[in-house]
């Protein structure tokens, strides 16, 4: 059974548990609209359902709650970034703004961080590009839960890729995926009902297909895009390669296998090549290279020349990249965001443990 | 029956041929440099195969052998090129090297072509910047023979994407693929066979999968990487858009449906939203974000890690992204390389057409 949240109230509830690791105001006001931005976007994975997660890696030592982050090297158009073992959440809003205000200087801004944290849905970071009129990129690299093409070691995260560009009238299109056939969280769903996975998601210790969506626990492993090679899957494994050296080799994060698992009991790797987890990020001013306003005048006959595509027999139409977390929005910010028993569960365990007063009731 | 010419040959072959419809000789030597790298890389479709369609192109006044090709928009880290419908072939170099001089004087360079032509693989392109410590990106829009997911119109290209890593001793990572499940090319090769192409690769008029290969003919779509919705052809989808955008939207080139098609006899639709075919190139020094030398270290590390992954039961190795062109490189550098019948019948009616003497012989 769902249990209905208003926005506000986990917004609330989150920021507390966020000022009771020990952030400052700013940061867990920042933390929590990131997580929650998750929430009502239809990314149930990566909202509130983490906030145990963080709070544990917090215990672990692996997150700092008051980060020295610093920029340790930059150019006119970029920067890297050393997080300080900071949260995610925290960092990546502060790196991507590093982006944007490079992109006002000189045309693109680009920021890779390292050793960072899970840093909620890729999304939106790339859409605090949209307000300035510039093209939002973010991308990190995950735990190592991926086999490349041919093999059957998880040495890959789903590493995914966001990228938000503004429209005039029509909103804006804002692509945000995991490089592979299905992410995590919507495997883990399968898992809750004890259903089969479609073949194509994940491989078995041989690397052969199957469907048991718990084949993850048993050596199995998720498939890049693609799923196998005659469908393309080298493709997808390039572009989640492309991500994890982007974010984590060209920042001196942790890169591949090595990958910090988000789960704080997954005990890290030896001889780790890098510090923490690696983002990386871009902000492209449109003005850099033609009128934003023409620009946006032709995303919009970009948008509504495919929207009006004809739709293949059995859909109603075609979507935009952006559509359905935009269209979750809408509705989870009138009605309520719904959220499973066992999240739930979790989020008054963290009340109790940090004596939050029955925020939750 | 395949017949066994050497690089020197058909190299000098194609540079004459670029001479004769009124190439300068610097362009006329890139072009044939470029559409030969296709050849010896192993992406038979895009090489001499594709000269005649060139020349046609040419004939009817879409190429421009002369062009006049200007920087109409810049910032330190931005160029827009109007490229005076010149040859791809020679306009993407051009614009490459624009984004590595910028990349020298601010960190990093994007350079978005208008009014351009195909410009033969991307990966060329990307490579140019290895040798410079740098990322080398470069991406296309095409000719509109993919339906986006859930549409049965073919109104966004296979839209390739290209990206050069430099390694220390290991070789370079370069990934270069279209974004759909199966290169055009490759359908090309079972359309001549007569044989069927694998479900997940095209769709009939409807929107059902078929394993028809000639579906394109009869209103059929080439599909986005990931092939079917369960399988995530909306990120392909997504990723064809992206590229799209950035190519032909952001530097004012004709988007979607309306990109010129490569074959010269199909007609260009009414009111281009721009001019001509559009590309985007990226170029980024590695030293903007940390010492080349210690990133080209990890970069060996990560291509060792990965090569040497467990292979899944019937595979002998994991490939890193450029492995199989590299090999097929090195290969018909020694041997030659092989072209089909009808490919050879080609060029020999150009060498007829513009009475090159036997040159093929």
């Amino acid at each position: 059974m769902n249990h209905i949240f208003q926005y506000k109230q986990l917004f609330n509830f989150t920021e507390q548990i966020f000022l009771k690791i020990g952030c400052s105001e700013k940061d867990a006001t920042t933390a929590a609209k990131v997580l929650l931005s998750a929430d009502v976007r239809g990314i149930d994975s990566h909202g509130v359902a983490r906030l145990s997660g963080y709070v544990r890696l917090w215990e672990a030592q692996r997150i700092n709650a008051k980060p020295n982050i610093q920029i340790i090297h930059e150019t006119p158009s970029t920067a890297t970034i050393n997080a300080d073992a900071g949260l995610g959440l925290v960092v990546a809003p502060y790196a991507m703004q590093t982006a944007i205000e490079k992109a006002k200087q000189v045309g693109t801004g680009w920021v890779a961080v390292q050793n960072s944290n899970h840093f909620g849905i890729a999304g939106y970071h790339a859409m605090m590009a949209l307000e300035h009129d510039m093209i939002g990129i973010a991308m990190t690299n995950a735990s190592a839960l991926v086999a490349p093409t041919f093999s059957v070691e998880k040495i890959l995260g789903t590493n995914p890729i966001a990228v938000a560009i503004p429209a005039k009238n029509q909103p804006a299109f804002v692509a945000d995926f995991a490089t592979t056939t299905a992410a995590n969280g919507k495997l883990e769903i399968l898992q809750r009902k004890n259903e089969d996975a479609p073949l194509g998601w994940v491989q078995d210790k041989e690397g052969n297909a199957t469907t048991n969506a718990h084949a993850l626990k048993s050596e199995g492993a998720l498939l890049p895009l693609g799923s196998d090679k005659e469908h393309g899957s080298h493709k997808g494994y390039a572009l989640g390669s492309i991500v994890d050296i982007f974010s984590a080799v060209l920042s001196g994060a942790s890169y591949g296998p090595w990958a910090p698992p988000f789960p704080a009991y997954i005990a890290m790797l030896e001889n780790m090549p890098g510090k923490g987890l690696g983002h990386f990020f871009g902000a492209m001013r449109i003005d850099a290279f033609r009128s934003a306003n023409e620009f946006k005048k032709h995303i919009d006959n970009w948008i509504e020349r495919f929207r009006n595509a004809k739709p293949a027999k059995g859909f109603d139409k075609v979507l935009i990249p952006g559509d359905p977390e935009r269209e979750c929005e809408i509705e989870r910010m009138k009605n309520g965001i719904p959220l499973i028993q066992s999240v739930v569960n979790e989020l008054q365990l963290l009340q109790e443990k940090f004596e939050l007063n029955n925020l939750l009731q």
